[in-house]
């Protein structure tokens, strides 16, 4: 359409290093983003070392939209994993798509709901379950199928043992712990390259079961 | 508007006894509710005291709209506290009336982004603090102001020991014995229809405190 033209020229590219922030808490900017490739997470930082993983985004995903609905300041901050591009959305232009496209509007609700939904399932992982089972759903959670039909899932780029406990509010030396043991009993693999999932079945029964206790 | 009361017709009202449940988890149904009366909340149950508590709905809040939202099933439980009465908005309904009202989509994403930013901040309490802050926590985020001016806070009506801990993903047990050592230190004071908080202030503080510790 000739409006999307429009609106990309308003539209700006922003390159970033991995480790470089794109947005820090409680800034006062409004600007939406669309990551175009890398990898780019949204943390809340307390202190050096005490870190909370809210989301992690990738080629497609949007970033930032709830400063740019509720008029508030950021309540993350935004940074680059990897190298990272993204197209900045400023504002008003945001505004301007939400108000001419009804579709684009129905989609970010849904978004929205699922971001809620994840939010409410991990509210329940990290009142109920003790590390280990918190250790087994982010495994889980962060893993993607690996496609093949084999029932494995991997995560690649994999996490280190001091991200992970970053994701479940523990400490490194207890996921090393874990993650040993679970090497041990060969439900997951390491490679330089991923961390495979062997037997994703076992770790979700092991999860209920704990739930159910 | 003529619409208004068109809408309303579609629309039709349900008591609840409290305890009563009005929606279950995994529940196909879409219809969206408004509290009238009373206290409902969004609970998700594992097992026999295994309950997290997901938010709580009074006059005028609306609940039940991640369904109608994503057509996907109940994300929680919703029951009520209190004797509760609440208008059901059909699915229907609900959708012509943000097909219409741009003022109210708006509205309704502002409300989802500020779910958001509720349920970020509660990953964060229950990722990095231990269970006292996390009580301090839930005391500040389910008090309300006295609004005389004198800087107190109150829970009312007052919650159980068993339900702070359900807030908190923690035993009745714990509670009980922080709540007592907050009474002694004045911070609380607990009367048969409220908890107040004497000294919000300080509860805050220790908070940022062990944030930053």
């Amino acid at each position: 359409m000739e409006e999307d033209r429009e609106w990309l020229t308003k539209c700006h590219t922003r390159s970033l290093y991995a480790g470089e922030s794109l947005v820090d808490y409680e800034d006062l900017t409004k600007d939406v983003f669309l990551v175009q490739s890398g990898e780019m997470r949204a943390v809340l930082r307390f202190s050096v070392g005490k870190e909370a993983i809210l989301g992690t985004f990738r080629r497609g995903d949007l970033m930032g939209e709830l400063s740019a609905i509720d008029d508030l300041s950021r309540s993350a901050s935004l940074m680059a994993v990897t190298d990272a591009v993204v197209t900045v959305i400023p504002y008003v232009v945001f505004h301007d798509i939400l108000r001419t496209c009804p579709g684009v509007t129905r989609a970010l609700m849904q978004l929205l709901s699922l971001r809620i939904r994840a939010m409410n399932e991990r509210v329940s992982e990290l009142s109920f379950l003790d590390t280990k089972h918190r250790l087994y759903n982010a495994l889980l959670r962060l893993s993607r199928s690996r496609g093949d039909g084999g029932g494995e899932r991997i995560i690649s780029p994999p996490l280190v043992h001091a991200e992970l406990a970053e994701h479940i509010g523990s400490s490194r030396e207890t996921v090393s712990r874990e993650m040993s043991r679970l090497i041990r009993e060969q439900l997951i693999e390491r490679t330089s390259r991923a961390i495979v999932l062997k037997n994703p079945v076992e770790l979700s029964r092991r999860i209920s079961k704990a739930l159910e206790g």
